[in-house]
């Protein structure tokens, strides 16, 4: 249980921060004004992003190249002014830290080489992962995020929940239905609980050394989440997200697991600080499940910021009413898309600091 | 409210019907034993399917030949022995004949040229359209069908929703986020609507035709219901299948929203015989909500279909298992998909029909 003493546990670097909100909100404790942020915020939709994407071979680079990958991760800090910051990677590298290389092709998505859908391809996977020494990249982008932060706000590191991992890695790029791996969960349950076993290891390994290069808090995305049903979720799903969960506690956390309104109340047992809704999630009902043992993120409409400002005044007052204590930190309920104009942000972010709790 | 009185309603040639187990499930009368089909029963899973298929230019040409369209319609009837024929055609033919002719392209799927996304773009639409005649050859498939079933088993019809009807008008194909189609909902709320307003109109003019052409019950699909919260699916989607569903009562007719677990409870609400549930949704708890005045369908996960025989055995006994009355109707909880061996198929359709009630 996440508890009084849990300021005892953070590092210290966290202690000098200029605008700790987030963290705060995270804990459960007092806050001025709910602090807000937005998934993919480091992302397509900055000019200053695409024009530092531009110079570079592919998008690859920038997640590998630890001072671009920086400094589109402070992009939104400055630009936007986002009470967070999440450093600039992709759920993907894991999988790749373990064996498996992908491609990121133009208007496509992921693409790999190399699948696992049988126990012979186990065999494409490495044993024994330095990821301190494969994932450094990541580790090198977050020390110099953290460096030229200087304090201003909390910094974000991240991973991919083990079932949507493995759907990568057994589907090999985006599917609309992913029935190859819902389909090894019939045939060979026994392998996809070793892939989601070898998955965990690395992912746990992978967050704690974010925390040490200067993560200040974590985000587990479970994107695929949706595609199972309620029990299966909880045996391929939320079983590893739990182990991951339980072997870094006392670290601000938040588990956002698409689509699984099925598994909400499953979810309010996690021993994560924090859940991220989705868009189609209802705040008031999440709340009455979870109390106010956990902070809830999220969750307008991300499709609600092509609307006009005044729209998106209206709706983000609605989500502000809809809650009914602190302990809440504001975000889509979904990445921002890449055509949304950044001024339309701007009111989004301006709407929430000035909203009296 | 569907009563005792319902067959009194009921077209003449369902009365001469063999096999009236299906439409027996949907009055809530006495059944025997649960009646099984498979969404997508007529399709890419038969090897005789491709055979027809393969003779022909592309799938359109499939779906606007009634011979053809015919012919496939009755295969899984001879072949898998299900309990239901359903019409082979497309959700797409409904926009086709208002004025938005679709591409089916090979790996691809639909794609439109002209899309609506503005108050202009509704000129690309035709008004005054005679349903009978450009949807002609659908009336003439299932005529044909009628004919050759030979009273065997009740002829399905069916048509899109107009929420998937106009995320594929606005879209103009297929889509992981449909942020175009939800774009709309916040930046032009009155386009939706007249735009939902017109495909309701023209589908309940093709439901009734196909009604008059011979089919015996009806099926809504809404496949991207899952894409907006409980609000905005009330207003978007349930308005008009409400609309729908009160123009054609007494008719045997499912609602099948894929995805839209949080708006189960106002599903129930609608004055259709039958909701069919998606893999995701659970039997026991839709049961509670909707009581007994209506017949659930589905929801086996297709991809238990790629598991052994036992397993597919075991799987679907669970789900007759989960069954507290006989208004069910046994089916997958999604199309079943392409690449499933048709033995499984038949093991997961004789395992029904031993079933004891």
């Amino acid at each position: 249980m996440i508890g009084e003493n849990f300021s005892e546990f953070l590092p210290l670097h966290t202690m000098e921060l200029k605008n700790d909100l987030f963290l705060r909100a995270h804990r459960g404790e007092a806050i001025e004004r709910y602090p807000v942020w937005l998934m993919r915020q480091a992302g397509r939709i900055l000019p200053e992003y695409r024009a530092v994407r531009a110079k570079l071979s592919g998008f690859k680079e920038l997640v590998e190249t630890p001072e671009f990958a920086a400094e589109v991760t402070i992009q939104p800090v400055d630009i936007l002014d986002v009470d967070a910051a999440i450093i600039f990677s992709d759920i993907l590298v894991v999988p790749e830290a373990m064996g498996l290389t992908y491609q990121m092709i133009e208007q496509k998505g992921p693409w790999f080489e190399k699948t696992i859908r049988t126990r012979e391809q186990l065999s494409f996977l490495d044993q024994e992962i330095d990821v301190q020494e494969r994932l450094s990249y990541v580790f090198e982008a977050l020390k110099l995020t953290k460096k030229e932060l200087a304090g201003r706000v909390p910094l974000i590191g991240f991973a991919g929940a083990p079932w949507t991992i493995l759907c990568y890695m057994v589907e090999g790029r985006g599917s609309k239905t992913f029935s190859e791996s819902r389909k090894l969960l019939y045939t060979d349950p026994d392998l996809a609980h070793e892939l989601l076993s070898r998955i965990t290891d690395v992912t746990i390994q992978y967050l704690k050394a974010q925390l040490n290069a200067g993560a200040d808090a974590l985000q587990l995305f479970d994107s695929w989440a949706g595609i199972l049903g309620r029990e299966q979720y909880t045996e391929f799903g939320l079983k590893y997200i739990s182990k991951i969960v339980d072997a870094i506690p006392h670290v601000p956390l938040t588990v956002f697991s698409k689509g699984a309104i099925a598994s909400l109340p499953d979810l309010t047992e996690l021993n994560c600080s924090t859940l991220g809704l989705d868009w189609n999630m209802n705040v008031v009902e999440t709340r009455k499940m979870v109390g106010e043992t956990k902070t809830l993120q999220g969750n307008l409409d991300p499709c609600v910021l092509y609307g006009s400002q005044k729209l998106v005044e209206l709706e983000t007052i609605k989500l502000l009413k809809s809650f009914e204590s602190q302990r809440h930190i504001v975000n889509l309920g979904h990445g921002v898309y890449p055509d949304i104009d950044p001024e339309k942000v701007k009111v989004f972010i301006k709407t929430v600091k000035n909203y009296e709790i």
